[in-house]
């Protein structure tokens, strides 16, 4: 177990609180440095990027955030414009919106927005991502698969993410879309990537050190599959019923937090 | 642990096949006896006694079983019958349609006809029930909470059950309909309990000896707290997010089986 963690992530699991209270995007606000934050809003996973991009420069303003600005990249040329690195690389915060994660690694992957984006976390710069957002951060994606549903074979798309976070797979509206049977194929495919369920209006705050910690007002759900005994999921033909045996199973509410090379739920 | 069995039961997550192979149906007619067999269907559960008897006497009759007949028990004075006693007691298989759990409890506890049941089922008479019919078995029965949520405080509803399996909870429809969460509150009030949640079309045969094993189309969850090492179930206000830590979590496919004694997943 060594999930390898460079510098911080906000993984939001979606529908965060924008009107209310705003306990996620405040502590982003917080960590991006506040009045002194210079903030990036990323839409590329949105089809409606302005109305998103807007939407959050508004609510990061009314936050107290000293600078922000939506980023709109339509296409890989845009990604590949110096301007658009150089954005990224001025920001002390940066935030993806929702849409979909594979407009995010299609447009983004390889080009020089992606690099900035890669030497801003290293530099220890917040990156923040909710919904599609979240689930770009892993190595590898989830990208289909319907909620509600059994494990069974085919039933679960997957992708290479942006990598941000490696080792982990990450899946978003956790309890509200009946994701389990996700989770469950993608931690069963390689037991050795830890499973990260974020519910809506809930976050996990990664720091370098390979711990994270939940705030919202839902759970985070981590399956662990390092002791699975047994597995049937390399023999699944298409809608074939999955078997694990021995996962470890963690629920986690706000204020608790895990450690993701000791694979232990941490009380404080 | 030491899940108390007497006899034979078939728990069967809800929407079993009744049109093609009906595989589980035709099992639960072979269990029976089949052409020797004299089943008794019980409705009390449905709100539609009459359609629901109907249906699965012509099934079974289908199915090649010797005899089947529905048994209608409307009210406590009904399953006081001595008549209706004594149908039960003449059985060699009997089996619980779905509809309202509290249903069956409320008019069968502590009957005649409920004494009956029991007594037939220690002698090895084979008890079987589909969807409220499968909640109703255990000692504590889940009869409420919505699906597709995040556990939290106050959002699944038990009651006591018939108690034909002690030591267990049962969900239905699990994952069809999202409820991990309810299996997870409901393991986590007393993690010596087993959480078993069963998907439509799949069902547990459970044998004297303390195993079960799964047949059907789709998967048997099976989570166990007893090695949990931290929740705050007991703490939690209405709303407040459930913690709990270490649960060992089995998705088991069909042809696979649990030693619920020992707690241990059977892969033959």
């Amino acid at each position: 177990m060594g999930e390898k963690v460079r510098g911080y992530l906000m993984i939001i699991g979606g529908a965060e609180d924008r009107s209310g209270d705003k306990e996620i995007l405040k502590k982003f606000a917080e960590i991006s440095g506040q009045g002194k934050a210079n903030v990036t809003v990323i839409t590329v996973a949105s089809q409606d990027p302005k109305g998103v991009g807007e939407m959050y420069v508004e609510i990061f303003s009314q936050l107290g955030i000293g600078h922000v600005e939506a980023l709109y990249i339509k296409s890989r040329s845009d990604a590949n414009k110096e301007s658009v690195a150089e954005r990224i690389a001025s920001s002390t915060g940066i935030f993806f919106t929702g849409g979909d994660q594979l407009r995010i690694t299609s447009i983004l992957g390889g080009t020089k927005a992606y690099h900035a984006l890669e030497r801003a976390y290293r530099q220890g710069v917040i990156i923040a991502g909710t919904s599609a957002g979240a689930a770009a951060m892993s190595d590898t994606m989830i990208i289909g698969g319907a909620g509600d549903e059994a494990p069974k074979g085919n039933t679960v798309s997957m992708a290479p993410g942006l990598g941000l976070l490696e080792e982990v797979v990450i899946d978003q509206h956790f309890a509200q879309r009946g994701r389990m049977a996700r989770l469950l194929l993608a931690v069963a495919q390689n037991p050795f990537i830890l499973g990260v369920g974020i519910d809506e209006d809930t976050a996990i705050i990664v720091h370098p050190d390979g711990n994270f910690w939940v705030i919202g007002s839902n759970t985070v759900t981590v399956l662990d599959g390092s002791c699975v005994s047994f597995t049937n999921v390399s023999e699944l033909r298409p809608g074939e019923p999955l078997a694990m045996c021995n996962a470890a199973l963690h629920v986690l509410s706000p204020g608790l937090g895990f450690d993701m090379k000791k694979r232990k739920p941490l009380l404080e």
